[in-house]
């Protein structure tokens, strides 16, 4: 077995079959910037981009162009779209619930809005001589560009817009229109006062101010919140129709592009007490247009400096994870400590914006590696939200901490007891989410536990996260029970990350998980909470020791998925998919198609021997064999985890399209938009999150070995060269793996 | 409080107002008998009769007009019905299964089949003067009298017929044919072939023979059961045309009776190896028809000297008592040993003929008082089918006895992991009632336990009985768990005897009854066993005294159904009936309009209540008046326990229309004919059973104290004088109550 394959820089001439040892990557290494460079040189695709004009893709667009920064995220729908379409620009990090509905994020009143009358689409769809929309992932620029056949010729009109990466609250945009004949139009642009919400509307009220030539809209929610787009626009003409939106005649020369800078500006009660001040003040002393358009080049480029991965033999698969880069990049919480990503990004109000398990399992991976900032705030926010977990397990009537399912502001838990939709009655579904993925505490540990180890940081844990851990372990002891007469522990009546089955005993991941838990909360609690009982700690040793242990098969290898999943009707997915009445009825619940049998929604078995990583390969290859055929992939977390454990097990071509469903689950689109009657659509970080994963872990095999890291490298068939950086223990380190090196 | 109401016959005349202690009443008591004579003398109904001719009626008609005797039950259509009215020939104790289908009772041909072509019904209707159908619970005979338009007058055709109460191999009919002038009739009449199944056909094939005389048609299944029918016919004109039906021409004269007299006799091969021989035999030397009809007004006589019940001033409630002891009587096992009652006793294949906890808990009662030797053989059923219940709770990972819920032969469980049909989607669905109502084998306990305390005989004890409890307590046992951090016990994910909510945790009914079965075990192995190890007798007390009790809560006197029942959503019946969206829908399972509100099926805490008769009348108060409006009653077992406790509190007036209501479940019939899809109609043996508690302990108020049976009487408005008698310790009691005399 040939290994190791972290390669320094200079040694990228020379790596062909050749077994190096790994050395630290200088910060701000030229030899890498040339390397860059030198693949800038190939001319390494960076835009992703639809022509021609369908309407229904305004939702699959809205994700696909998605521009952010962290603090906001608009989705790619163009100028003169609205509420129909879902344009909106959802902000992180604050919430509302409007009466009895779920809580979800706010959007802020869209700054971009722009039309013009009598070329604007759907309306005049039928004169559309040419559409297109495109992102460049480089700088993360948006891009409109439509032709429309007008009285005497045609116009043109060009969007590009971005959300500014290094002044979070800004956000850009320039209009040009073209004609090809003089005339005169009438042009609507500013801050439209419809604002899309789900289960809103959340705004009592909208109120304007102008000043200055600013122009800024504030919405108030029922409970004082406050958010304002505060919009400063190039052109003043015309006057204030509706909302923050001026309705002017702009005369048109031949051939001459008229053009329109905004900058806008958004500010909350979130960020202080004024925002409307805040969001004018800043929106009137933003840079100009271009100053911010090139700042924002040169803020993505420090970025991608990082980031960027290339393949060589592979221009599909190394565009599909720049991009699911480029996503990851533009939620990340940058600029704030103790935030967190939501499981939809800043795609919108859907899985109401908050934060699942999906960041620390998912997502954490590529920020430690790439922004370890990023993956701080992550952790920090569970840290904060401590007593919302608190709080939850204590109304159970548990101990510790329950993390939420769906956490949303201070750790509440926004998920509700009914989540899916009955397609067939209308009525919703008692389902099981907030009240048994018990596994939710232990993958907050998980992220402590990979980020202190990964970065060799113990400093999170000093500041609240060996707190954390021990709540967790003590969650999980009050949730522990045995059979009187037995020595085996349980956990009984969970729901494991397959969300098909319910009401499961001993779910395999979630045990083990546990015992993660508290085998680690005996560790660190001694390290860096000594003065817990030490009585305490033993019964976590002893509950870890006896709590039941889904171990393979002696002689098939198989892991029980749960007690009793074997005895389940063993059918394979298509059969079970066959079974289906209506397309959008929910495969789980207690009558779901899936529910009585072995089919699983998404990685279950699978996720335990990846996350954990402690099986041997054959263990892990029959586990494959037989739960694949049995996984929907019904949730955008499981192909990622399946892939994993393809390459742990020397199956790159195995790993490959469950790889690409990964990292164009955003490119492709037309996912699992509904859960029964609920519309559950966004973008998937986490997907994103796991492509990733599967390249640096799976593909390239990267270990940590000896105190350093080193590559196993398993590239799937055409990959002659694969180069990226992770920083690692504080340092940043070139990987390489070249075809021919396989581990 | 006034009480002891217990009186011999000879002070009948002077009871009222006055208190009189109870005395033994002498077997075959001369008084008594002319008591029950007197009662006659006022000519007492014992007739139910139904006019007009409605075939929506007929399967109401079916279970209202039921005869039986224990061994076999004939439904009560009319001479021409055939499958699609659901005439059946039900027998007691043999089962068949059809491929995957249920498991259901076998049906015999039905040898009473008769039809006089051109006025027949339905067929016939229009020509139809009159119709009417009667049942005689004085002597089990149902009579069917129709009169049709004919051709030049009018005939009538009359069928009387009865299963023999002594020799219950036969059955008898008289049908008489009577015109207003001279005409030929064609007549069909003898052993259908085509045999009403449910989940059938059963029989693979049916054969012919006949032999002096003699029709038989004999069944046979796949798994070489045999079932026969064996007619004999005062008429042997005409030709056998197919099955074991002969047709013939009669020449009828003008206003004379053309009569036709048959005896028929089923066996099986479980009475023997040669059913065809000994039906054939029975029928061949079975006495004419008067005289087994004579035989059969003497041999009901004899059971209604012991069961019949005076209700001076309410001539209704009176009737419907008595009707429901006839349904008791016509279908207990006094034939055989070790055999049961099922749920819907002989009145078809619904709920597969098995034996329900229905038997123990709520038909016990009425044949520990009339008819001990039943009560007797319903519970050796349960001894014998020990072996059953041993492999069903080894079958589920538990040890000791887990009873079937629906029992069929050897304690095997006919109850399927699918009840109900989904009516939206027309799938099963997945209930739970097999698996988790694990309080049927503390039902058993509590029916052996009542048995011995009851006849003060522990011979049942001793001759396996306290074996069964033993097993039933080891089963709790591997049952009951515990959180590891806490010193209560817990048995979680149970169904109690309300089965909308699945999946509970310490159901306050099976925790109770749990209990008893660990403490009856320790008494009962002490005595009966003393060979078991004193150890698990020590662990039995143990678990029995942690066992989590749902205490009354110390304000509101309210006992929790479970944990976390009063978190549902609070709202009443009507509301919940109002969200139905199809009235056949199931309002429990996982998304039934029920199963998150605190609406119940039935009686649970109050079961609990009365069952264990420990609770004060302030704690039953508090808990009736919760409960009632939130329970559907949607079971027939549960009316008779509100009643029971409405008795014990003082509250007769709000019993009354509860215990009608159980008495007359079979009279008024339109019960619950469906779960979802699935048919399940039938007679209510347990409602039957019930009222008879309701009269007994509820509205007599008979308790056992000192050695001796007292009345604490709490008699309805308008109840001048109750007269009864019970079987208690070896010795009949005879047991009166007046108005005024109340507790």
């Amino acid at each position: 077995m040939r290994r190791t394959e972290i390669s320094a820089p200079e040694s990228l001439q020379s790596v062909a079959g050749k077994a190096q040892c790994s050395r630290e990557f200088p910060s701000m290494n030229t030899a890498w910037r040339e390397v860059l460079n030198m693949r800038r040189n190939t001319r390494m695709n960076t835009v992703i981009e639809r022509t021609g004009f369908d309407p229904a893709q305004d939702a699959d667009n809205g994700n696909r162009f998605l521009t952010g920064n962290g603090y906001m995220g608009v989705r790619g729908t163009i100028g003169e779209a609205g509420v129909q379409q879902m344009t909106a620009v959802n902000l992180a990090g604050i919430h509302h619930q409007k009466g009895q509905g779920w809580e979800e994020p706010l959007n802020a009143p869209n700054p971009l809005y722009v039309a013009v009358k009598g070329v604007s689409l759907p309306e005049n769809a039928d004169r559309l001589t040419s559409h297109r929309l495109a992102l460049d992932i480089a700088d993360g620029a948006f891009t409109r560009e439509s032709t429309f056949k007008a009285d005497a010729g045609e116009i043109t009109i060009r969007q590009e817009r971005f959300c500014a990466m290094e002044r979070v609250h800004l956000l850009a945009q320039r209009v040009t229109i073209t004609a090809t004949h003089d005339s005169v139009v009438t042009i609507a642009f500013g801050v439209d006062e419809n604002v899309w919400d789900i289960h809103g509307p959340h705004y009592e009220a909208l109120t304007l101010t102008e000043s200055d030539g600013v122009v800024a809209l504030t919405g108030e929610t029922d409970d004082h919140q406050r958010v304002c787009t505060a919009l400063r626009c190039s052109c003043t003409d015309g006057e204030i129709t509706h909302g923050g939106v001026r309705t002017a005649q702009i005369a048109l020369r031949a051939g001459q592009p008229w053009q329109l800078d905004e900058v806008a500006a958004v500010y909350t009660t979130s960020d202080g007490d004024a925002p409307e001040a805040s969001a004018m003040e800043a929106a009137e002393n933003a840079p100009a247009y271009d100053a911010l358009r090139e700042e924002q080049r040169t803020a993505w480029a420090a970025l991608w400096q990082k980031a960027r991965v290339t393949i060589e033999g592979d221009a599909r698969a190394e565009f599909a994870v720049n991009y699911s880069m480029y996503h990851l990049m533009s939620i990340a919480p940058r600029h704030r400590a103790a935030l967190s990503v939501a499981a939809r990004g800043l795609s919108g109000q859907t899985y109401k914006g908050a934060i699942f398990w999906d960041t620390e399992m998912f997502m954490l991976d590529f920020y430690l590696a790439c922004m370890p900032e990023v993956a701080r705030h992550c952790l920090e926010y569970r840290v904060q939200t401590l007593p919302g977990a608190l709080d939850k397990a204590k109304s159970y009537g548990y101990a510790g901490a329950f993390y939420a399912w769906e956490s949303v502001e201070g750790g509440k838990d926004a998920c509700t007891d009914y989540n899916v939709t009955d397609v067939f009655t209308g009525r919703p579904m008692r389902t099981f989410f907030r009240d048994t993925q018990v596994h939710i505490s232990a993958a907050v540990v998980y992220g402590l536990r990979k980020y202190t180890q990964y970065t060799g940081d113990d400093s999170l844990l000093q500041s609240g996260g060996a707190r954390v851990v021990l709540e967790c372990a003590r969650f999980y002891m009050s949730l522990i029970s045995k059979r009187i007469l037995s020595d085996t522990y349980d956990l009984l009546d969970v729901m494991g990350p397959d969300e098909y089955h319910e009401h499961v005993k001993n779910n395999a991941y979630t045990n083990e998980m546990a015992r993660m838990t508290l085998d680690y909360a005996v560790e660190v609690c001694r390290k860096y909470l000594p003065e817990t009982d030490e009585a305490e700690l033993m019964h976590f040793a002893d509950a870890a020791k006896h709590l039941k242990h889904q171990a393979p098969d002696p002689k098939t290898g198989l892991i029980e998925q749960f007690d009793g999943y074997f005895k389940l009707e063993n059918v394979l997915v298509p059969e079970v998919r066959s079974r289906l009445i209506d397309p959008r009825e929910y495969w789980g619940g207690a009558y779901g198609v899936a529910a009585q049998t072995q089919v699983i929604k998404q990685a279950d078995v699978i996720a335990l021997l990846y996350m954990l990583g402690q099986y041997p390969a054959d263990i892990i290859a029959a586990n494959y064999d037989y739960y694949e055929p049995r996984t929907e992939h019904g949730s955008s977390l499981s192909a990622c985890m399946y892939a994993l454990c393809a390459c742990a097990i020397g199956r790159p071509a195995a790993a490959y399209p469950l790889f690409l469903k990964s990292a164009e689950a955003d490119i492709v689109g037309g996912g699992k938009q509904w859960a029964g009657l609920v519309y559950i659509g966004g973008t998937h970080p986490a997907a994103a999150g796991g492509a990733y994963m599967v390249l640096l872990y799976g593909f390239l095999g990267l270990r940590f070995e000896d105190g350093k890291p080193t590559l196993h490298p398993r590239l799937p068939e055409g990959w002659k060269k694969v180069q990226m950086q992770v920083h690692w223990q504080g340092k940043d380190w070139l990987l390489s793996a070249e075809e021919g090196q396989q581990a």
